[in-house]
């Protein structure tokens, strides 16, 4: 089987979620060239992607968009239920455990823990936060295939060794390091200040320096 | 000159990451093998991706860390200062505020929009929080080269109409959309979502349907 690369994989979440835009508006139907109008990408780039995971799509005619919505589920693993515990309930923990968007999509926050005896015991969105010291006993009880990081830089490989120790194989990581972790787990950093430093790049071709934009 | 791929700029913030750690602990220079080996890459892949922008190192001498990473400074445009605006200052707004993480990296968040009315006046870590119809005048007065959105979906494309209309040329986006700009406007999307459902196409072929980690 070819080896799909990582950039297809991380653009298929966003075809899914324009298909069910798509569906949602009453399409049937869409041709590479209006999904690609929508992700501002090319036809061909959209097609290039697709066609790892085999043929879908008739020349000429569009992809069939609930059916092509649900391959891509298939594809991705969304159509279960994965489980999912927060690390460090401090402000960015927090916002984590009550954004809305994770559920509807089938992440469930199952658990929480920080190390401050101030939180433990509090009731955040439904999720009881816990010492660190219960990772081991309540991540494989409660089932957590990911952990989502929200900690400070200076403990987040540590609590990222606890839980691959714990059997999670998916780590979110928000803290701002480059995490060490063992194949066969998969680690995503969300840094926004790594983002903004690349943007930077194409940003000083634009500003000069001093000059003020407007 | 040749065009550098997107990839390869995403990864250039981690290599200089990589070197001011690599300075802190006192090492003068670096061999594309320790820096892989920090960065779980492999020598061969940093040293493609630095040969974009010129001839750093000498052949088997490895690279002088101070040095690089001013090239990388350099390269990234953080050289300099840039004036950062957040729109949506609800509890993700809030976290990105008071993040202590952007100011030692030259982004200073100098303004903050909200649309509601309890919220403005509001002074959250020295930034006042002002009414988005204020935007318009506020962004141009005070320079704003980037704007951070944390507001929900629903509003966000309509946000960053207003933010490239004011001249901000730089948008780091938290909504769950797929923002539409004009060329010549740089747009990431950070969305937690997104990842964990790129994630889950490898965590699937780990764990079982069913199946209890740990």
């Amino acid at each position: 089987m070819v080896e799909v690369p990582e950039v297809v994989i991380e653009r298929l979440p966003l075809y899914l979620r324009a298909l069910r835009q798509l569906q949602e508006e009453g399409l049937e139907v869409v041709s590479s060239q209006q999904l690609g109008e929508r992700l501002q990408m090319t036809p061909a780039q959209i097609r290039k992607d697709l066609s790892y995971f085999g043929r879908f799509g008739k020349q000429g005619r569009g992809y069939n968009v609930r059916q092509l919505a649900q391959v891509l589920r298939t594809i991705l693993g969304l159509d279960r239920e994965w489980r999912v515990a927060v690390v460090g309930v401090g402000r960015l923990g927090r916002a984590i455990i009550s954004y809305p968007g994770f559920a509807p999509e089938g992440f469930h926050i199952v658990a929480a823990f920080d190390v401050d005896p101030s939180l433990v015991g509090r009731v955040l969105d439904g999720v009881e936060v816990r010492p660190v010291e219960e990772m081991d006993t309540v991540l494989p009880r409660q089932g957590v295939h990911i952990g989502i990081v929200a900690v400070p830089a200076s403990h987040a490989q540590e609590v990222i060794d606890r839980l691959v120790a714990c059997g999670v194989r998916g780590i979110l990581n928000y803290a701002p390091i480059t995490p060490q972790v063992p194949e066969g787990v998969t680690v995503r950093t969300m840094d926004p200040v790594l983002v903004l430093q690349a943007m930077t790049y194409h940003l000083k071709r634009r500003v000069s320096p001093g000059l003020r934009v407007g």
